[in-house]
């Protein structure tokens, strides 16, 4: 027994499968509708983008074997995400882009048999996408989760919803929504919300605008999302009412690291696109790969991914023990989030003139890897809750010492 | 005899008049049409900017007083420059934008008396707009000017001009042309370059596709220009025979200035969007302007826009001196260029979800600064240049000691 | 009436004189004794540096005239004291060491004609060496001034003195203590301080241990000194009773940018000795000094001795004006400290084994500017400064636009 | 077959009696001793050292079981040494200092029987210390190793070797030098290195002075040594003739981690001393450690104490495996070396005016781990490692598709 980094060879093959795919297939599509998805057909183009993932033996990596997937674990997709993220559509090609690839997960583990039927399997497959509505407009749950302010009370025969939420990442479009809201409590205090699953055609749904943010590449876009008087039935109830924050955790940190599996395949990709430029490309007497102030950028570059892979695979190990491992997938994604987008910022400077243009993909990179830092918990949020941990165990050892 | 760094009041006043202008009248247009100044009209819409800031007296701060200009020198612009960029379409607005800008400055000192009344006074009245055409595709001129590959060869009458451009901003609708060409020796010698001026519609001169860059404030954008076989008369020579790369350095040294004070204009207005924010809003049992961590990107913002302008201040004094200021233009180029990036990636990093939203100017504002890095000179190039002169002069000293 | 940076000529003739003085007779006496100026001598070796001075008419530049100096300003002890700075051992020379210089600053400010004699012109003239006497162990005096917990009380004839200082700059062989004492109010409150003034020998004062710090170019090393019962006349007032922290602030602007000026002439050697090297030395196929991540270092250095150089002056000026520039001094301190500490760094690292050796000057470099991060502030307590200014200033705005 | 990161719980125990040993036996002498290992008794106090070592049972984890060591691999040697690098003095205690490590491990695998029991049976035992003699004074071998000078040419019955070495770890004291001559070729060439035995007391092997560096925790210092006309026998070649740069590969990878896996150590004491101090102590309203600014110090130190641990695996896996591993190497050595600097800044920042004083181990901490970023390759040299074999690799990828 000792410590192996060893891929399965079947994992490792499903990476390389994918990896294929994506460029033969899926890059080019990128270049050519230059990483906006909405204008290159929004849902119709994912569905056949989709099938061609079928037909390649790559959809799905992540969803139970029961629902057509792989069933792959957290370690194992790292490899597999990071291949498919190598281009801005391939997660959605390969239906893991967030958020279902989120609530897969999560409805897998606490989802009843009839709304795994009605949710997941539909979901697993690719015939519908969904959304997870938790963020909301100042003062309300923001990275602070805590100040939810959506409202679910009991209704006739279930509950009724009303609040507002945005920032709904693939909320125009979804076929259902997971709508996190306040049962119990106030505004301010931790516990006290539940999770609801609701069918997108409920009456008093309603999608609003697109927030118009930096990036372009997640179907669906980022929406205001507003519940008016929505009644579900209590069998829309997902788990057990008042541990819906509870069950955000569940989702949390699986869904940071296959966040950072995405955007690193991305970041990969702008580097190898500089690196290729640079072995090329003459200026000063020398080829730029041999100038000094580039060659920096390159080893600074694969400083940052093998960084960024090496504490992947520890937050995605020990999340695969069935550990929570909430301080091992801040680190890594704070760390991830900001390694990210200096390697696509670095890529672009190398690639000069060219590197802001629309002749290389970089400039789009840097458009959609910039809200990394902020998505999913801005670093500072995740920097506070790190130092927070490390001050609390020193003051408990001061305490124990005296 | 002392050091001084006190505005001239009348300096100070044509400032405050620019600040209000631009608050009132251009930033809400700005924000209207998101920064885009070809969606929201390109020259007709230029048009209507620039006599509104005649109303205001405050148009065409830079440019000789008998062209209907202020007159001002380099110190002077910084402030009013700065207050104009506050606003993406200010400095088109005051007719200070690039190139114009530093097209008005060479033709002044350069153009005769003939090429003054066709060209200067027009691009200064801001009856048309102008394009430097210098840059060109690898392995051409670019970072390295010395690549210079258009030729001019003598033609019956004239010259005869044949070579392709591109990143040639403002070239979609230009009135003319400075187009620089080689005249003698072969591309990788230094010497060799002549300017021309000519028309727009000289026959031959052709305006391709828009490079697409990720910023989207310059009419007239960045363009592909094709010359073939384009004969101007000898009277199209700016200045004299093979002096293009001197007179280059005339209009370069000023114009890395200009370019600072608008896009510290820019960054400035993100830092103040963002302190506003977190001057209100709430977060964490807090303000969020009171948590250290924002008030550590608020200080380094605010460290960084006072250094800007002190290394502004002290290259644009050696200007004003008739110093070509090589070294204190790149200094104060390279620490702005990457300093306002900063301020702009910050604030934006403050406003979290919102900052990357169209809700608030930041992402717009993060897309134009980008390429600032790269045009006029990536940092690597200015790097390099502040380097040699160190060792060289350490290669002096060393040498005279023996 | 214009910007006007240019130097007054006696005061560049000045600056020269000092160079040279630091250059043939200091700086090998540094050498010769690493650094270290208590093995060097102390005080006897002192008063040797500074006939030195006094003979080469570079003694004293900052001292008033009357008191034997050259009475500069702050704009003009800039380029002076940074040539002295050049050496660790050069403020020593021209007395123009921390904290000597900056009390003599505030004797010639705040001192009756009676104290000047007895305090500042013996100070002033080198005779003797002083203690400012402030900072205490927690929970007092640190970073947060408002914290003295050193009492004064009134007693028959005077006032009668307990408390404990450390880090006491120069206290080990001072003449006279300026002891800042609490004459009202309560540990935490922000007014209610007064300074005295007391020679080194009166019964009650003594000076304890040297706290070894990283830094050994002081006179006098960094001190505990405890006060039991020290009882000094009414005489011994410096201004007026609880008017201490609004002294302490006349002290304070001055004596950091004296500090910047000072350890940025260390820097500049630093980098100096670097380029030399780099300039010479060969490795990889190549003089280092051609190498690109060579280059990179040499340009950072010189960026931030010039940003360095211009954020002193801007705070210079508003000085010498009578403003209290409390922030343009705290956005000096923090972005000078920290650039200098960059700037020997990067010296360090260009010289490789050799710059972590005693063979060149860095290492004693490297150990002598690190605490500039933390003395006279920590960078962290001026950027909460800066950020609350600014905060400050954007809620005050929102509020007048509401 | 998955993904392990889990620990063989023997090496856990190894390693928590390692820390036990450390903290209880060896940080109280550091700290009487103020980390000067010289001062405090040189090579006598390192075999007290070692025997409190050997009663402890953690004497010795890298040696072979056969030499009296635990026999662990690279993976299981991490969380050990870290263990023991928690104080400067805990390497010498456990024999596991540089050089004397990297010569055990490469005696291990190249040196013959005789030679085993001659000089590796004795230095794992902890009974003589060793030297590596490799670097020279330029133009000789330093950073570029083909620069190697020193010459061996064959003489009567063996070799005469002839040269000068410097910074050479260990030699003050040394009880034999591996030394590294050319027997062929010529300065500049890559191969033609040998490597040869010969104890201390062979005439014409002369220790010079101590280059007097910024660390002084290692018994024996970095020297110069000198060899004139030495006279080894044939038995003093290690493994066979000009194969030497080949050998020292064999060291040099394994060697980079084990210095990683020490200096890590000592951060994470810094880390902890400083964590311990915000803590406790409060400052501005607020207990230091729940200040924004200082949470996001320990977080950016616990983000690099996990990111240099992460790659540290990677690579060490990747020697266990038996691969050369040069890139992963050569990334977690800069990365580390650059991360464990940061941290130990932080820490003191942390500390304010005690974190430079010798009241906190964190000044002397800071001295000795600067020289790591210079040390076993400058992080310049590494850099433009990696940079090379990722061109390369992309110039061999665009030809292939051509």
């Amino acid at each position: 027994m000792a410590i192996d980094l060893s891929l399965p060879p079947e994992v490792q093959a499903l990476a390389d499968r994918t990896g294929s795919f994506i460029r033969d297939h899926v890059l080019p599509l990128e270049d050519a509708h230059n990483g906006d998805i909405a204008a290159a057909g929004g849902d119709r183009f994912r569905e056949q983008l989709q099938q061609a993932a079928r037909d390649a033996g790559v959809f799905a990596p992540h969803a139970p074997v029961e629902y057509g997937g792989h069933g792959l674990g957290m370690c194992d997709r790292a490899p597999v995400f990071e291949a498919a993220g190598y281009s801005l559509f391939g997660p959605t090609a390969l239906n893991i882009a967030a958020p279902d690839e989120g609530n897969v997960h999560m409805l897998a583990h606490i989802a009843n048999p009839e709304q795994k039927l009605q949710y997941l399997a539909p979901l697993a497959h690719g015939e519908v996408r969904s959304a997870f509505a938790m963020t909301e407009p100042a003062p309300g749950a923001g990275s602070d989760p805590s100040a939810l302010a959506t409202r679910a009370v009991r209704a006739e025969g279930g509950w009724r919803i009303n609040g507002t939420k945005y920032f709904i990442t693939g909320a125009d479009g979804a076929g259902f929504f997971i709508i996190m809201a306040r049962t119990s409590g106030e505004p301010g205090q931790r516990g006290g919300a539940t999770m609801f699953l609701a069918p997108a055609d409920t009456p008093g749904i309603r999608v609003g605008r697109h927030l118009d943010t930096l990036d372009r590449s997640m179907v669906g876009g980022h929406c205001e999302v507003f519940f008016d008087d929505v009644l579900v039935p209590e069998s829309a109830v997902l788990g057990e009412v008042d541990r819906g924050f509870e069950y955000a955790q569940v989702r949390l940190g699986p869904a940071r690291m296959t966040h950072v599996m995405r955007w690193l395949g991305a970041a990969r990709r702008g580097h190898d696109v500089a690196v290729a430029h640079v072995a090329r490309r003459q200026g000063f007497g020398a080829r730029l790969g041999d100038l000094g102030m580039v060659q920096k950028m390159i080893a600074d570059n694969e400083i940052d991914i093998a960084a960024t892979r090496a504490l992947l695979t520890r937050a995605c190990w020990e999340l695969d023990r069935g550990e929570p491992a909430a301080n091992a997938t801040s680190i890594a994604k704070t760390f991830a989030a900001e390694a990210i987008f200096r390697i696509v910022d670095r890529s672009m400077q190398m690639c000069g003139g060219l590197g802001v243009s629309g002749d290389l993909p970089l400039a789009r990179l840097s458009r959609e890897v910039r809200p990394f830092r902020i998505y999913d918990g801005p670093s500072e949020v995740h920097r506070w809750a790190i130092a927070k941990r490390a001050v609390g165990a020193a003051e408990r050892a001061l305490r124990d010492s005296e």
